[in-house]
């Protein structure tokens, strides 16, 4: 009862850690919405309204904001990280765009998706606009290196994506496994996004590289804690429903520990479970985060996604202490505690 | 008859010029396609196999060759055209994959889909992953205005395909507003791909924009033409179902035409098709296809193309008279003749 307590008072400072880093950066995050804004205009209306349903969804715009943390960090005076920071963010929204129409989904962050309101072949061609503008966009810095980067990610992110879907019932997946599926799909974004703020700053090589590891060892913590959040009870803060995962049969890391870790019948029930033939019940989400939780599945993916988190704050190490370093600190924790 | 005979005997000599250009450039043609393999794989499996099955189905490979062109005839002497000829394919072969999902397309140049064989959501994500690929590929070659002009495109022809759609079942689309659609989603791409070629042989800014207005009408041309074809009789030369635009109540310029000369009871006859809301029978094909050839708008479409052949045609007119010259302007010929 203690420890539950405690894990919330954490979970509001560490909120208030992201608030913080938001502030931080209230001057460029207003550069950054404003050139959202100002490349997803088009003549097709269709693409100002639907790109800004989802870009306007209350996104935390955590991916500009480790371009703009990684700029300041590396000592940058200019301004081409708010063309960085926004191209990535559309890099992100046409991710989501795609992924919607991927999956299925009909809701996210607790608001109906863009594709059942406007439907699949205008997210695709939504998401496709985006894409091009962001490259575009990049294009506009001038800078062949951060194109690079962020090309590359682009390339690795649908890898990864089209990696997940050829796994999509195999419950016998590895760890391993998993974890380079989350590393294209998820990490290599949020590492191209840190990398490109060393990139315009013209940081030295070791800098870069940091910045690269501190990015993408927060992706796979932060994407670890988003799988647990699916089996946990805060959901609505993520505004994420509870259960979607597991309604679609996805394996995720929590998925793969309790199957590791369950008897012939506890895997049985898992391998109907992804197979997905029909929408499981209450009964059985509520067995399964019961399995979750009885073989600290759940426990241990918050735990591995710590693991990471640490990593990403030791990368920071290379940099001078002070304020940007330690919001970026603050950060990691915001992404772990999210899970409680 | 005279005149049938004329043509098709045309048409047997301008299928010669492409393959004759295709000959022009047999060597860097070689090199495009190892390129276009080398950056189809991936460890996840099915990139490789959706990419090949229709990177490999028979495409003429016209856009590449507009790059080769575009670069021989600005007599540049680098390689840097095969690397930009590649990615321009696969920004091309990524549209493919996106349109058969948004239309729904079962067939293809006479083979089954990607979607249809593999699902949308495989469909989605590999064109995602080759526009990655096209813009790692790019930056390769370390051209910003290269980059710039294709991103642009890769903009341009979303919103094209975005206004397409939301002008869906307008059957009183104006001639002008559907040709500002097909010079976005069509001509952009052809225009880009010889932009491009102009630009990595440093050409005058002059001749580059003649490139780009080259391959800009060609663009137009050829999908006019193509839209014609829907209703005409050679569509296995294209290997494309003679009527899918049809069955689709897809507006394009011969159906414009056709609905702009007709008289209410025929204008509600187009109307119905346009609604789609059943599939329109045999009979209803022979009726378009007989009111196409009565009100002339099958003819007119042809002639529409043929404005912009000799356009494109005339844009060659800066550039030194030569083979290359000779076949370009021969592609042109190509492009009007499919349709007789």
């Amino acid at each position: 009862m203690a420890e539950i307590i405690q894990l919330s008072e954490n979970r509001r400072d560490t909120q208030d850690a992201l608030d913080r880093l938001q502030k931080h950066f209230t001057d460029e995050l207003v550069k950054v919405e404003q050139t959202i804004t100002d490349h997803m205009s088009s003549a097709a209306s269709l693409i100002p309204e639907i790109s800004g349903h989802i870009v306007g969804a209350g996104g935390k715009r955590l991916r500009p904001l480790l371009t703009l943390s990684a700029a300041r960090l590396s000592g940058y005076q200019g301004d081409k990280q708010i063309m960085l920071a926004a191209a990535v963010e559309f890099m992100h929204t046409a991710t989501l765009l795609h992924d919607d129409v991927v999956d299925d989904s009909d809701m996210r962050r607790g608001k109906p998706t863009a594709r059942k309101i406007w439907g699949n072949p205008a997210s695709v061609l939504v998401g496709d606009f985006l894409l091009g503008q962001a490259f575009r966009m990049m294009v506009t810095t001038g800078s062949l290196a951060a194109l690079n980067t962020l090309s590359t990610a682009a390339a690795i992110i649908a890898e990864g994506e089209v990696m997940q879907m050829a796994a999509l019932q195999n419950v016998q997946i590895s760890e391993d496994n998993y974890l380079q599926i989350i590393e294209a799909k998820t990490a290599a974004l949020f590492a191209a996004a840190a990398e490109v703020g060393g990139i315009v700053a013209n940081a030295p090589e070791a800098e870069i590289e940091a910045l690269k590891s501190f990015g993408r060892n927060l992706g796979i913590a932060f994407q670890l804690v988003d799988d647990a959040l699916d089996y946990g009870s805060v959901g609505q803060v993520l505004g994420k429903n509870t259960g979607a995962d597991f309604r679609e049969g996805k394996i995720t890391l929590p998925f793969i520990l309790a199957f590791h870790r369950g008897d012939d019948e506890t895997r049985a029930f898992w391998q109907r479970i992804a197979a997905a033939e029909s929408l499981p019940d209450k009964d059985d989400f509520n067995r399964a985060v019961e399995e979750m939780h009885r073989t600290g599945a759940l426990r241990d993916t918050v735990a591995r996604a710590a693991h990471y988190g640490e990593k990403a704050r030791d990368a920071l190490g290379l940099f001078k202490t002070g304020e940007t370093r330690q919001l970026m600190t603050e950060l990691v924790d915001f992404c772990i505690a999210r899970a409680y």
